[in-house]
């Protein structure tokens, strides 16, 4: 299903970015959801009005049937929940569904690699290793690379930096193929998208706002598929870095919006 | 069969060292023989004469007929040559058996380890690894310890110094369990002679060289079966540094004898 403007958003440059950013697919609705107060209504007692959602629905090119859809499932899932005062709805995001998004949002913004220095940590090939309770990434049944060095004396530990020199069968197992085509396409799009941007009229308040979702959103798939471990272990198609640096580029040029501003926004615009 | 003296010596206390030192044994003559020439005449142009052999046989308790085949078998392999001038005969190192005598003393006679640093060698787990041209040992299928880092930049490399906690399972697979034990044995062993030589009679200038040539032959066999590598990546119960600090004390109790002197001791003795 192509994404779709609504006849109330105009302009040209504008939609021409959503479809970059979209790449002309309606995005998973409850995913984006989750972007969307990550990046609005994280606080506590923060709140996203039905009308705010409208207008950002309407922007992105999404039915109101998949709005609604997506957000029982929020509900359901315990990551928001909302109020009814008279005609109109709030949601907010639940104290779990705001540890979750705390939790993920320090590698989605950050500029710099959340993990500078990285163990690999070489366990007895002839002992079964238990993988499920050992953090990390193992890149061989007795290789793991982590960003804590473990407590015992059983494994063999050497430190991963910018010094060290990691081969490429070692880097490839850090990051699957797909996940590194995707930040390779994502940074296309940002350059891509930056160029639009210089090109287009100024943003609208709303629109401000729809870039910044939708630029976190794009990214967050990306980044939280890849391990939280320094860039040096990483293979040389990983594109974490150039994307860190445009995203804070673009986020440099379009700050975050306060959540009240946004909605005095939308209420002037309805 | 039991190591006989030969009724021409006739010092108690030198006959316990010699049988503790030969264990009671006969040992392999070819294999003392290399030791003999290794420790008395690897100058070039050195020579052993048959009269000098004929002492050492007797004071280790090796029949003539033993000694005949493995000076035999010692010509046939290429290690020496011998010979005749009149009624006697010498023997000295071919080039090939100097060459391979020199490339064993530094380790058999050195008081330190002859390697102080070496490397974790970690290949792709999914290339079969071509053990039999790389140098070092092979802990697992994909994991090598050498004194060279390799050249490519195929593996990982970690230094394993007096700094790196290496893991004992690691460590055990750089030396033979058997070895191990012989070097604790030998261990045992040395003390004991050196507790016998405190209470011997001074030794004879032959009984010194024999000494040597005992001492020297023990310890050979076991330091060329460990591999060449720094003490940090032995095992615990590998006592070598223990077994080279005391071959070092007896040493310097016992100097290297000029093979003239020792000439002259056998011609004076006959």
């Amino acid at each position: 299903m192509g994404a779709q403007y609504d006849i109330s958003v105009d302009s040209a440059s504008f939609h021409r970015i959503v479809s970059r950013l979209t790449e002309d697919q309606t995005p998973r609705v409850w995913s984006l959801l989750v972007t969307v107060f990550g990046e609005l209504a994280q606080d506590k007692g923060a709140q996203i009005s039905g009308l705010m959602l409208r207008h950002m629905r309407e922007h992105i090119g999404i039915k109101p049937e998949a709005m609604r859809v997506a957000l029982h499932r929020l509900r359901k899932d315990g990551w928001i929940e909302n109020e009814r005062t008279g005609r109109t709805s709030a949601h907010h995001l639940t104290d779990w569904g705001r540890t979750q998004s705390a939790a993920a949002s320090p590698r989605i913004y950050s500029r710099d690699a959340t993990a500078t220095r990285a163990w690999l940590i070489v366990s007895d090939p002839s002992q079964s290793q238990p993988q499920g309770r050992a953090c990390g990434v193992w890149v061989s049944s007795n290789l793991r690379i982590a960003t804590t060095p473990p407590k015992d004396t059983a494994s063999f530990v050497a430190v991963l930096d910018d010094a060290a020199q990691i081969p490429a069968w070692m880097k490839n197992k850090v990051c699957a193929l797909q996940t590194r085509a995707a930040s390779k396409s994502f940074f296309e799009t940002l350059k891509q998208v930056r160029e639009e941007l210089a090109g287009a009229d100024a943003l609208s308040t709303i629109e401000h706002a729809v870039l910044r979702v939708l630029l976190v959103h794009a990214w967050r798939r990306i980044i939280l598929k890849a391990p939280e471990l320094p860039d040096c272990v990483f293979p040389q198609d990983w594109y974490g870095p150039q994307c860190r640096a445009l995203m804070a580029d673009l986020f440099d040029q379009f700050p975050k919006l306060h959540l009240s501003d946004l909605q005095d926004a939308v209420e002037n615009a309805s």
